[in-house]
Formats: structure tokens, sequence, C-alpha cells
């Protein structure tokens, strides 16, 4: 800003519009990019706006000042997306945030990221003004967004409900898109089923939560419909937390995981395939496995969920059989979603779920003696 | 809004002072949680301000109007930080923009984030309209801002320059933060000559820039510092495109670059140290070498540039030596840069080179004969 145009008398839409012969609806249509303008008029719109000095910040908040006085809803084009805390390395994460933000784009809304204040001592920045401001129009968080209090409190601090869409996590009074979490656990089951396995180890999450009982779920059926019983032929052994990242070689002292897993499956001679819970999970029993002398796959099928983290073979090809879960679809989704819910086009508790795939790869082989 | 706010008189911070017998700038100060407000106290306004049923979204905007009006700088606390296209999967940039993120954070900033236009039909969101309504305070662009007209005409847009840091990359008329390359390169060098190794292939970027030439003048000043011309004992050979990926055992069309390296190598049998350009340029020529029979590290040692890609061995355990580029400190110094230029703290060529360290893993070793 000059201090000369603080201080003359603004120039206003209407100045643009009586010199262009345009009307007032026109040159505000022009002056936002709006497509319903030909693009020569727009180009006119523009050159007057220049020539006239005016100044668009001005007139912005002067309009937004008076949208709000009439009550009137303004939509910003910029969503506000939550991340966890710790994600930084986490392939997972980085697949839905990219797809968030080329979902938005293509929306033609900007992305404002915060993180969830999941660890003590590092308080996010308080984005309630930005709301209250009518700043963000909308919220996307991954996971569980009802748990979260300053999720909850930020939604409602514009004095009306902010649309909200939670990323691969159930939720009751919001938006969400989710994978088929079941379909997948289902296919995996029956691709072993089909190289004859018969009994099957699952290195499920430690704590059971929506998606680790979906992806049990899709075991038991596959089971099930084989006319096996998922009673006799699914064990399931809970996963230790470090599990739940790439392995890097470091031996812990949770190596009770891996010392267990070993003498499980020896008093198991019968079970002769491993499901993960994700790919890290399944990564880490590979090592734990071929450190202890099984071949993978002759000796023992391996497969994973998410397709996130590879298992290089000899020329860094990944082996890993697992189950692709569209992470950035899923992103990209919960975009079109909050858009859609900002415009008002969409109730609130509108879901998706996109579907997973089976990843047939080198760490799947027919049972011993099967 | 609810229309009964609209239409009756707006409370205003003065009515809040009023009730607690504060100073108008105690209560502005409290509602805009400055630190210098007591808890107890803030907490009182707070509660007034509710009890009166005072609207901040109504005069926040009012409050930026008056500040426009008056000439006066407003900062929103936001930063807009842009990202390449096509980097979704690249350990690099998340974790330059993990730190971003972490920096702007712990300043009290959030973050919108939007792509580069690199990509041809599919435009950004146009965030001209937030500059110019104030609402973006400062640019973070990771590396060359000059290059992008997108980013020089919205730095320009708001009718003041608006401050731009760029990471990892030279500007000229910005702040920047950059890593030690050359120092990077230089430790490398010196620990492969302390190995024995007196003959050296650098795996180059194909198109040299600032980074490249930091690089190169990193291992000639190292072998320059031994007794040793760079001329004679320094080959080099620029990687193909695809080599900056990490490796997936796909083979392309373009595979002559690994019948070149194979070919070369044979032919120059003094050269006993490869040096990459980055972890991915490492890990391919690992590959390559090992399909053709070379032992790593006992028949050449292998050096990669970030600490990005991991080449993992028996355990999981990586196994590259590499040189290790703080991204996530990079990250978060430019966000504290930025804040700095933002409050006119800083000199607009204020710039920062953060130190690398060598990581010395298992694919260096003395050299062949040494």
């Amino acid at each position: 800003m000059t201090s000369d145009s603080t201080t003359s008398r603004a120039v206003t839409l209407q100045d643009i519009a009586d010199r262009c012969g345009l009307s007032l609806f026109t040159v505000s249509l022009a002056l936002r990019g709006d497509t319903r303008v030909k693009p020569a008029t727009a180009e006119r719109v523009r050159a007057a706006a220049t020539e006239l000095g005016y100044d668009p910040a001005r007139n912005q908040v002067a309009r937004r000042m008076a949208m709000l006085r009439h009550g009137r809803k303004v939509i910003n084009r910029v969503v506000a997306l939550f991340v966890p805390e710790n994600v930084e390395e986490v392939t997972y994460y980085h697949r839905l945030f990219w797809g968030v933000l080329h979902g938005l784009r293509t929306e033609g809304y900007a992305m404002l990221v915060n993180k969830l204040p999941l660890a003590k001592g590092h308080p996010s920045p308080d984005l309630t003004p930005l709301v209250r401001q009518g700043e963000i129009d909308g919220i996307i968080v991954p996971e569980n967004p009802s748990a979260d209090a300053q999720v909850t409190a930020l939604r409602q601090s514009g004095g009306r409900l902010l649309p909200l869409v939670s990323l691969i996590w159930p939720c009751e009074d919001c938006s969400s898109v989710m994978a088929d979490d079941e379909g997948g656990m289902y296919a995996a089951t029956r691709h072993l089923l089909d190289l004859g396995h018969r009994e099957f180890l699952y290195i499920a999450q430690a704590f059971p939560n929506a998606l680790s009982r979906a992806r049990t779920a899709g075991i038991s059926r596959a089971l099930t419909d084989a006319g096996l019983s998922p009673d006799r032929c699914l064990h399931t052994m809970p996963v230790f937390p470090y599990w739940y990242s790439p392995p890097n070689g470091a031996r812990r002292a949770e190596d009770d995981n891996e010392h267990s897993l070993v003498r499980w499956l020896r008093a198991h001679p019968a079970v002769t395939a491993v499901l993960g819970w994700n790919d890290n999970a399944a990564l880490h029993a590979w090592y734990t496995l071929e450190g202890a002398g099984w071949r993978i796959p002759a000796d023992i099928s391996i497969i994973g969920f998410d397709d996130t983290t590879p298992m290089p073979g000899p020329a860094g090809e990944n082996l890993l059989t697992t189950v692709r879960v569209p992470l950035r679809d899923i992103g990209a989704e919960a975009a079109r979603l909050i858009v859609r819910r900002i415009h008002g086009d969409l109730a609130d508790d509108e879901c998706r779920t996109l579907p997973t795939t089976l990843e047939i790869r080198a760490s799947t082989a027919p049972a011993r003696g099967g």
C-alpha cells in the first residue's frame, strides 16, 4: 500500500464498470477470474483496474466485511489439513497428504497445513482466528477427528459448524473417505488359499481399532468362504510398536517380539503364511525369519498391507506381495468431498470407500508340502 | 454469524476493557494470546468477551481494514510454501517441508502449501488474492525462486515486495538456507583417501548447477590437499535422469547408462571408488556393479549424498556410506528466517549455510591392493 492510495478516494468496481461500459456483475466476475467472462473482456477489465489504480486489498476486505455484516457466507478457497506428529518419514501419510494437495489444487483451493498437537510442549499455531475471520472453509483430518479436542473446538469456532472430512477413519458426525480394508485382506487370504496354504499367522495391530477389525474380518470371511474355520486356521499375534516403522537393522530391548515369533512358528509347523498388519510389520517378520533360517517364500509366504515400504531384491525390485491402498486417491477424494460440503452440495455424513488391490510379487508361493 | 449479532451494535474491545477494568491495550494483547498478559488476566478477558458476545470475525476484519486504511502492515502469521511437481515420493523434499512446518509452528505461524506449476494443464490455485488481502506474510520456495515467473509475480502482487526465502538454492535478491555441499564432498573424498583410494569416478548431475558445482569443488579441493591432481584422479560421468529416483529393479530403454558404467570401470581399473550425486545414483551404481560381478565394498567403494535412501543389508540395516544433509534443520531455519524478515529484523539477502556430516557405513572399505 502506498500512502497515496490510502488517503485518496478508493477506486471502486463501479468506476471500472463505468470505464469499460460493463455491468458491475461482469467486472466482479472478471476480477475473480470467473470463467463465465470471455478472456478478452477479462483482459480489458484487468487493464482498466490497473490504469485506474484499483486496490484489491482494500476492496476485498471491504467486501468481506459487508458480507459478514449481512450474515452471508464468505468462501475463501482455503482448507486446513491436520497432520499427526512424527510422521515425517512415513510414506503412508505423505501419499495421503499429496493426494489432498493435488485434489484441492484441482478444485482451485489452497491447503493450509497444521500439526495435531500429539506431542506435549509443541502447541500448534492457533488457527481459531483464521476460522473466525472466515479464511478457512473446511478441515481435513487423518484418523479419528472426533477424538481430538483441538479439532472439535476449531470446527465450532467460526460461529457455524465448519465442514470436516476424515481420512481413512470412520467418523460419527462428519464425512470420511475410507479404503476397503476388509476386501483387501479378503483378496490377500484368497490368494494364499489358492496357493494351498491352510493355516495363517496374522501379525496384528497391538491396539485393535476400526481398521484392524475390518482387516481381521476380511481374513475370516475368506477362510469361511473356503470352508475353513477361522477359530482353527487363523492365529493372531500383536505387533510391537517399533514394527510399525521400516526395519533399520537396529536390535531393540523389545526383541522378544522376534524371539516370540520364531518360537511360535517353530511350535506351529502347520502355519505356512504370515499376513502383516502393514508392510513394515511384514518386513520385520521377513528379516526375523530369514535371520532364523527360513527361506522366503520357499518355506513361508509373507504378505504386507498398504504397498508403502518395498522389500528390495537383487536388482532393487520390490519382492513383497501386498495389498495396495490407494492413498493418493483417498486424499484427492477427501479434497473433492470437502469442497462439495463447503458449497453445501453434500450431506454431512457422506462417506466414500475406495477399492484396494492385491499386488502379487515374489514373497508368496505354494505352501511347502501343499 | 447469527443474524442477531449482525443487526445489534457490535461489542467492541472497549466494552470488554470497561467490563474488566483493564486498558484497551491489555485487552487487545490478551485476545491475541500475547504472553505479556498474565494467564489469569487473559482468562478474565476471554470470559468477559464470551459473556458480552464479542464477535472476533467482525472485529478482526474491521481491524484489518482500519490498518490497511492507515497504510499499516498487517501480520497474519501465515507463510506460503511452494512445492515442486512430482516429488510426492521424494524423501529429500518431505524432510525439507516437514522442517518448514515444524519451524513455522514453533514460531506460531501456519503453513499454506501450493504446488509450483511445472506440469502443464494443472494451474495452481491463484494465491494472489490472499497476498493482496494480506493473508500471506511471506513465501518459502525450494530451489531457484527467481526462475519461477509465478513466484516472482506473486511476490510483487501485494503492493509491497513480499519476503521470500529459498531452500537449498542460492538466490540473488532473497534470503536462502543452504547445505555445505562443498564441505560434504570434501569429507567424503577425504574418507576415501584415508582408505587408500587414489582414483575416483563421480556420477554427476546431468545438468550442472550451483549445487553440483559446489560438490565437484569439494572433491577437487580434497584431492589437491592430498597432493593429487583432480585432472588426473577425478573422472566424471553424467547420470541419466531415472537414476535420480530410487532403483526399483525395472530395466529401462536407457540402460546404456548401466552398460556404459560397467564398460567404463573395466577400462579404468585404477578407479576403486564411486561417488554419487545423490543416494539414488549411488544405489543404481551399486545394483549395476553387483549385477556385473563386483563386490561392494571389497572390489569397489561407493558413497552417496543426502542420506535419504537406504541400501538395506541382511537385517534391514543401511549399508550406504553417505553425506547427511540436515534437510529438516534447513527447513526449520528457513521458517525462522522468513519470520525474522516478516518482522523486519533481517536484511533481504541474509543467508545461512548449515553443515553436512559424513555417515560412515558398510559401503566403503580400504582400496583393493591399497
